[in-house]
């Protein structure tokens, strides 16, 4: 593969420090399944960032993993899981959380998010035993449409959870450039004040592999350990997961990563709408899904790899440009200009 | 923890080459979820180190987890597993099978080990749609009493298999050290002849995480990698598995650590022996089941942690030693000396 | 309960002649769990009835075991069932399909019915391992809002079915009246043709309990008793199941009474029509779906048990009927008047 | 079939007044899914048998039904249950329990019943989070071998149910004879006192269809609607399981029906125990399992039909003969007068 890709932002290894991590404690013994000192100092770390004690901290190896464990974990079989349409959990796992047993009542969504309207309409319409019970609400943050849930939007979340009496449940994968996006009013502390469970996503942000699944409900993670052992997410070597959180969130290294992998995207977005470009959504994160002429997109497809999202219509196609923690500054000046000298021609 | 350990194989981290491997790949892009060169590289290493080309082979986190997507896929729901009493998938699973909707048929089993007679009696008893449908046996090798299958008694349980309509599945969480023992008469080739699925454990074995499942009946891996998919085994980064995979098979590196947990434990073993000491069972790999005084164990774990597996009589107990491929000759060294002195003053 | 009910078709017993017969053979010992001679001879009958031999016939006692137990043993875990929104498995079902590990993937619909169309934009969007694969296309032939599909629409998504690889499953709950609408071109045979897994509705067609499973294609009932006992499916007295179906379908009794509930609907939607009043959909069978002003369903609701279907606009709601085999025309007649009278002064 | 046939109870259809009454309440019109008039008279009757007004009632068609859905409503995914190897839960039900994701903890059992210390032993395997954690506690009364629990046994049970944190469950398929044998010191109320779920035959015991789901523990049935929605269980024609259980429990037909079984077969053993027939299991109820020699057996078999339940030894096997409700005294003099024939001879 000599073209650069922007396929995604788990195409790399890790980042350098998390090896060096790796390798330093390689010979010290621990105790396997989650019950090593690198897992507590990592959880210790993930309560510092988000300034609360009293959440819950678990790794697991991958986020298809976290959401069918959680959710597996927070309802019982007759209830169900609110989501948009768009959510990876009903797209793009494959049946996972059907497979655990609950179904996923959607919310139709342009922009990857879910609204308290859409929320209160599926609860007004399940009443009696003859349907499903509603029972968690599943957001992405950021959405898989790159979208961001701002601090008053979440609140609102949270109170039409709270008048349904549903558990709010954020898919985190790639929280950090959620959190790091310039306009944030959001913090991990919010996140933790605002949401039953949710998971800060290394694999996506600059881990080998791992994500960090928060209790913040304190009534909800009684007994965690054995969905996590049940679905296979119990590692023998915990300690793997452990010692990238632990460098990730020791001195914020997560978030530096996140805000790279921003910077990276908002510059190519900023580019093209100096160009006219139109976007799908409105991402200022690490994806963003610009509509292009088709014939635009195969000039770029010679010497970058992404995915042609979706049909815009018979000559335009958006496409999905992901920036990731280890994106050089050059590569994205290059694609910058040569984008800019294929599309002028176009 | 200042005292050695010999609670299990993965107390450490992964052997250096591997760690070198993932720091000299770390910058190369790769496509995820396992389509990439490091996973496809590894996979060829182990057909050759098979002698087997015909084999499929896909990469996931664990052992839990090898085991639960291969069953799952393997069965309709209304079939079963037939396995020991001791199998890992019946007492150390957290009813992960279960969970998949399967019930496990178990056969008594002493030392860890499953009989032809054993499968053949289960099959017996299933006889009508009043009842399950035995369908796939279980056997592990080494089994959790760290014992082995010779090539002989490999051939009887396909047999019995053949004439009942049966799979026949392979847990290799520890298939190193069972393939390396010094008195084997069964090779790579040989399982993946005799076998219809089985994995190659990593993570006991030198790996950071990591188990490579080998399917070697062609019929039966149709869609694979949709089962991986809904139980949350396809890894972003699936070149994580890849690339330590690809070390540990490259030139031989596997057998080589699997080898060197073995004589350890056989050190140990044998100085035991040798004072008298009788076992649980007559393990030549690198679980060992020593029976020991209560008074012995309680002087041994002040300097070393192992597990006291079960009560023998009132005042003995079997315990449980576990080398590693990290497991340096000093340590067994000292290891076999304290013993000698502590036992012999009991 | 003083007043007449058009809630539901399953409001009173068993037609007469069904009692009779379960009388009459009371005393007779037979084999349990659908091993009779009764269950044999309905199934006999239904073959005749089909004019197929070549079918496979079980029964159960209810439409959603039915539904579940049948779509279970059509597909592989990782597989789905595309349905359209009204679906009784996506509304009225309490997840039971999702509870057995299935995905239902949904198309909208305003009449309750599925075409080739939303079947293949289903089709189109799943690609890969990371999405569920549809396999099985549920349809409601009468649709849950009383619609009918005619043989050109049966035929043309034989033909989408065909063309994607996927069963054709159809819901038959109220398939006695589908089949006996006025202008039906479809019969019995037609369906044995057309589709692979049906079952012929008995509770809402006179039964006291009881649906007949069909299984056309015969390379998808192998061992379909399994799955009928793993979900409790299997009655010990199936014989109670045998003796009513012989009953219903010895001499066309089930058509009859089918033809009767759809005369007594389609006389009151006639008066309607007359009347002026719009319907919500274009019924020809024993539901019928009148949009009427709130003011005449609350004078209608102190003569007349029936369910508010939904809203319509702010002065009007949809309103459900349904007509039974033994709603007497006398009641019809009356209902008839009692709503001229009424709507007349609205 | 013109032989008379023991193999089980429920080879005729339903006691006669069962009829009449389904035939009298024919056209009363009710509420379906349970909600109507028969049901909830039927619960008023049971709880006045019982005693106990505090006990919630539901009605479902058949044994395999009422235990997958009320053991799915009592246990967390992790969680499992005890049961005799014995139990049909275990042997008899196609993995159904499993089917709902649960493991089966087996305790050996000669006599079909279970001990506290059985139930003890297998909560003190499981410790960890590796490992299911046992939740109920499943007993059979009467068991599957015929045998009663005494009020000693059963107020044990309830103990050691307490002093691991265990629900108390009670397959009552066979209830009615276990509480109606001669000797009998435990009532209806007695089991709404020690257990917290259970169910009431009606199948084996005179109805045509039904079983009686009882809740005693008030904490325990919470949405349990949904759960029998989700697998099956509600039957829209709800009305006939009401009007059976009306008809069984007004004013004590189930137990004179359930005496009158016992009595038959206590006559039949009573008679072979005179000629020193061994007997498998000592059951005072409707089972009996006579051990008589082959040759016996194969001149039985041409006059009657029953079960050879297993092998004693080379010349000797064990029979399962089962009397109901509806057996003649003509036939049971006619059958110990044939069988004292053939075994006088043997």
């Amino acid at each position: 593969m000599a073209m650069y890709s922007f396929k995604n932002d788990y195409s790399e290894g890790a980042h350098p420090r998390i090896l060096e991590a790796l390798s330093e404690y390689n010979f010290i013994q621990s105790d396997g399944y989650g019950e090593d000192r690198f897992s507590d100092k990592a959880a210790q770390f993930i309560k510092q960032a988000a300034q609360n004690e009293a959440v819950s901290v678990y790794f697991v190896s991958g986020g298809t993993q976290a959401n069918l464990i959680c959710l597996a974990s927070l309802m019982k079989p007759y209830q169900a899981v609110i989501a948009a349409e768009t959510a990876h959990i009903n797209v793009h796992e494959a049946g996972a959380i059907e497979a655990t047993g609950h179904k996923i009542c959607c919310v139709p969504s342009e922009d990857g998010k879910l609204t308290p309207a859409g929320i209160q309409s599926i609860c007004d319409l399940h009443t009696d035993e003859h349907m499903v019970q509603p029972k968690v609400v599943f957001i992405s943050n950021a959405s898989e449409m790159g979208t961001v849930y701002s601090l008053a939007e979440l609140k609102a979340l949270r109170l039409v959870c709270d008048q349904n009496d549903l558990y709010l449940y954020m898919d985190g994968a790639r929280l950090g450039v959620a959190l790091a996006i310039e306009e944030s009013d959001v913090t991990l502390k919010d996140i933790t004040d605002l949401v039953d469970v949710f998971y800060i996503g290394g694999t996506k942000n600059g881990a080998l592999i791992g994500e960090a699944i928060v209790f913040c409900n304190p009534d909800l993670n009684h007994n965690f350990r054995f969905y996590m052992k049940q679905h296979g997410g119990l590692l023998a070597k915990g300690r793997v997961l452990g010692v990238q959180f632990e460098t990730l969130f020791q001195d914020g290294l997560y978030f530096e990563l996140a805000t790279h992998s921003n910077r990276m995207a908002q510059q190519i977005s900023e580019s093209m709408k100096s160009l006219g470009v139109p976007f799908l959504t409105n991402s200022p994160t690490n994806q963003i899904f610009p509509i292009l002429p088709n014939t635009v997109i195969e000039k770029l497809l010679k010497k970058y790899a992404f995915y042609v999202w979706s049909k815009f219509d018979e000559t335009h196609s958006a496409v999905r440009l992901v920036t990731s923690w280890s994106a050089g500054q050059a590569v994205i000046n290059e694609f910058i200009k040569d984008f800019s000298e294929i599309y002028s021609q176009s």
